[in-house]
């Protein structure tokens, strides 16, 4: 008879949608379970750009840092166009990312194994680890309704296989019933379809382009002056992407034409084994593209592949709110775009804190079913940026010869427009997200923060303690802890400023009462964090009303630091009237829910209500 | 017979002298040897202000991380007064710290044991543990002359014993040879001499005061609205310096009256036993000072002293260049200026290099000269600082009763005029530390760069690297391994700059020579860093000289980064001309040994043959 456990979540797959699933929900104290087929993690190659948004979200995790200690940062990105003299030459650097608000405002590549074993290290520290070498066998989701409905039935059955067991007699099956299952059985690359999303039948919409590249890593001994930049190479012998790694590493994109690669017509993918095409064919091709520059390998090639460009999305991104697919398992695009292994992680990071609320009864199974909504219109706009971005870099150059080739201007409009979608921080979740909620709420007050859309990330911006004058990241003091965050940008309350002082007040009330905001649902959703307009001169955090400031630590000004090397314009930046003020409704994931006035405490009571479950 | 065995570095005590001196010895490959009385590290109380030099200084091992991560940060200062209506009131909040140049503007807190744990964590990487309980129980210094000029002779014989031998019939005696004996064996607040400075029979300088103070490390819970911040408070009842902790912790010095504490005349300690105050009465007197606000513990009261100040320097910093004492073993003061630590640390971080180089067999042993040179020197300042600090500190503030006590305007004064000294960051190191050199050279040039003093720490400051973009902390590539940086500031060689490009590859010339600079001493003295004040979108990194960027990470550039967050100004930082450049020779320890013009190679073959050993 095979082993038969419960599991609250089944994660299958460990790639970076699965492990940022499984540590997150362990994090937030969800009993969760993830396996993966591979006996090892992944040592070379596979996707390694992580976005500026994505690094904000790791740092919401405490898991930016090593990230950052041990990646290689891009900053600058140059184009080289045909020269002519015959060649290419340099048309122009500027800014790798183009969206100015990106608290880290580059892209950071590192391999994917060190990017997993960020996450695995992370999750042993919190007791957990991935169980390999196992595949998922079969799935069977229960039809009872009212078991679909209740979030603490266990209506998923899969059954999985131990790939090291058996050997030795023992039986390699085992059955694991969970609450939910996150399928993100896709890694980059591998050219393997999902298992979860083939055995729930979910069509992918979209179709294989024939632009065919190849890709290289390699240590590089050559004379180009933009190796440890991102480069977009576009030569009249085939367009090249450099993406700068870690070390002395660099990848090479190399375009290849279709004569080059036998392509399996059956399955739309290349037929390795009949292509002759092998790493140092690549570096030929890419010789060519590089004249008058050198390019050589200095030691063995790393790792390398070549692969069509596929553009598809699901069809659906669950079934029943009880099995999910995410990152790969949903969503295909090139991979020079540097979106696969962002757009992955952010799928589950989306996930992470509605599955959380609703394991824990807090809120209601219907909030789950804004995951498809927010991630599969974002993953239906990242296949419309692929497209134009693919096909402009995998057209010919204009030449004198191509005058209707793709021009440098072109290219880099293309480029810097979309420079904030491409980078993670363009990411806009629409209104009505939260169900059952009448869209006109959720913006309503929007104008109180002109410059903070809701739907957005949070913006990062330095503000100073007011008990301390230390000066804060935003960011750091919302991290991804599950909570809901109150930001409420009390105007300026310096003295003489009676008017703002007795609002403040008023509002102060308006949130103590016994049945009111903070007190309706579970202990735990809210975390209370307040701005104010005031210098750090003049303020005592002992000014604010107890319930602003639950410690210390919760009160900040919007002021530069003693040195006035980091603070100040904060108002500015998030368009908040000093005069007015407003609470910034923050989600767990670092999202902007709603925006209200200070007297919006009922419109905050209206807002919760249509998603958490009271206990008053 | 007790056990012998042979050390190159032994070091005598675990406290922060110490724990700096042994890691940074065994990072550099030294055999080194470590050990404590204690059997435990400590666990609350003692030092625990890390100031803005030590820092950095911390961070060029890679070991401030953490302690920013642990500590708490005091950006703010606050000063409080007699109130003509009695009780007190702040009179002024302004910056903790005074010096405008510093990379971390504030100070961190941190209670001792935590700082030793990332030590000791650090150490347990490298494979070096602390040896204890073990005391040394007799030393001896050989007096053969040619013994002790040979740097790989063994001319210290120390008795140690083991405190949890014994028992089980084990011989607790061992016999260690050391060819450098570092004694670092007093705690701060501990009362007890140093065992290492009593044997050698150096003479401390200076004398006991008759200011009496009391600490506490509290919790509190208090409606003094700046009790995270540093504050000094001058009361008709006394004096009360707040220094916040980590978390919710808060230290309390407290003035005491000699009617409060019974001093033993023998040996001029606080007579512990007879003194009827503890940590109750020591709140009493607080509360006090503290009138119109209320101050109570909330929770047990952490760890409490009573102590005298002292303020004394040895007579001498070591014997023979063979043992050495550092940190509180050489000089002791006041713990309210948040000294003791930090010029116990600094101690012997000036020293590991010397003695790095002198056991490699890379310098003179007479290097070594300049450890008492360089740090007793700067204990002088310190207690001469001190003196005046605490006289301040401790005298009756200025009201209309007493019209000869302190003023406001008089404290804030020297608090600001001592402010970049306290801190750290005004350390100076005459010229002609180095043995044997001509005063005039190291000099010479100091006009070259005019806001970069040669004897201070290297200024930071944020440069971009030519190859990428990125921007980097000069620190943190400069940082202390031993090496020698040559920081070559090339000046502008843009496009058309044809003079200067013309001197820079003259200095590639003069550098490269087969018995140049670079080749008469062993491999690994040098690390060379070229700074171009030319802008991002043109200089291409290949464009310098190959002897000037021995690797595409060697250069940098005087540019803001690609979003104009950081960097920038560089060379008006340092006050170099573009049109003219500059090598500032930074030492291994992070200070500016000299500097010269792009012409002087010459200078600085004089100036490191007068004490580094000539292989060609």
């Amino acid at each position: 008879m095979p082993t038969e456990s419960k599991v609250d979540v089944l994660v299958l797959g460990a790639g970076p949608a699965g492990l940022m699933c499984a540590q997150g929900l362990k994090r937030a104290g969800v009993n969760v379970r993830i396996i993966d087929k591979r006996p090892k993690k992944v040592a070379a190659g596979q996707a390694d750009g992580v976005q500026p948004r994505t690094i904000e979200v790791l740092q919401s995790y405490g898991l930016a840092e090593r990230l950052l200690r041990e990646g290689n940062q891009m900053h600058m990105v140059a184009f080289y166009n045909p020269s002519p003299n015959g060649g290419i030459e340099r048309t122009g650097r500027t800014a790798d990312i183009t969206a100015p608000s990106a608290r880290y405002p580059f892209e950071v590549t590192l391999h994917q194994g060190a990017i997993e074993a960020i996450f695995l290290d992370s999750m042993r520290e919190l007791g957990l680890e991935v169980d390999r070498p196992i595949i998922p066998t079969a799935l069977e989701l229960s039809h009872d309704e009212n078991e679909l409905r209740d979030p603490q039935s266990y209506p998923v059955k899969v059954t999985l296989k131990h790939l090291d067991f058996g050997s030795e007699g023992q039986d390699d099956t085992e059955i694991v019933y969970a609450k939910f299952v996150v399928g993100a059985d896709v890694l980059t690359f591998s050219g393997a379809h999902s298992w979860v999303r083939k055995t729930l039948g979910i069509i992918m919409d979209g179709e294989q382009t024939d632009y065919i590249w190849g890709v290289v890593d390699l240590i590089p001994s050559t004379n180009f002056p933009d190796i440890r930049n991102r480069c977009a190479i576009h030569s009249s012998n085939g367009s090249c992407m450099i993406i700068p790694r870690e070390g002395d590493k660099v990848r090479l994109y190399i375009q290849l034409s279709d004569k080059d690669v036998v392509v399996d017509k059956a399955t739309g993918r290349v037929d390795k084994e009949k292509t002759k095409v092998g790493p140092e064919e690549l570096l030929e091709v890419a010789r060519k593209s590089f004249s008058p520059f050198t390019i050589e390998k200095a030691g063995e090639i790393d790792w390398w592949t070549i692969y069509l460009i596929g553009q598809r999305v699901a069809q659906k991104f669950s079934v029943h709110e009880r099995v999910f697919i995410a990152g790969d398992a949903c969503h295909t695009h090139s991979p020079k775009a540097g979106q696969g292994m962002n757009a992955s992680m952010n799928d589950t990071h989306n996930l992470i804190w509605k599955m959380t609320y609703v394991l824990r009864g807090w809120a209601d199974i219907s909030l789950l079913r804004t995951y498809e909504f927010e991630r599969r219109k974002y993953a239906q706009d990242l296949i419309a940026f692929d497209k134009k971005f693919s096909a402009l870099f995998s057209g010919k150059p204009r030449t004198e010869e191509c005058q209707d080739g793709v021009s440098h201007e072109a290219f880099l409009e293309a480029f810097q427009t979309f420079g904030a979608f491409s980078c993670g921080i363009g990411i806009h979740y629409s209104p009505s997200s939260i169900p059952s909620m009448p869209n006109i709420t959720e913006l309503k007050h929007q104008s109180l923060t002109s410059h903070q859309t809701v739907g957005m990330r949070i913006l990062p911006h330095v503000f100073v303690r007011a008990a301390d004058a230390r000066p804060f990241e935003i960011q750091d003091l919302l991290p991804a802890n599950t909570k809901w965050k109150l930001v409420v940008f009390v105007g300026d309350i310096g003295p003489g400023k009676i008017k703002q002082i007795e609002r403040v007040a008023k509002l102060a009330d308006d949130l103590g009462k016994s049945t009111g905001l903070l007190k309706r649902y579970e202990d735990g959703v809210f975390e209370i964090l307040t701005i104010c307009a005031t210098v750090k001169e003049c303020l005592n955090y002992t000014d604010l009303p107890e319930v602003l400031r639950p410690h210390w630590s919760r009160v900040l000004l919007d002021d530069v630091d003693m040195f006035g090397r980091t603070g100040g314009k904060g108002y500015d930046i998030y368009g908040v009237d000093p005069s007015q003020g407003a609470i910034i409704v923050v989600r767990p994931d670092g999202y902007v829910g709603t925006v209200t006035p200070l007297e919006g405490v009922k419109d905050l009571e209206t807002y919760f209500d249509t998603f958490l479950i009271r206990t008053l």
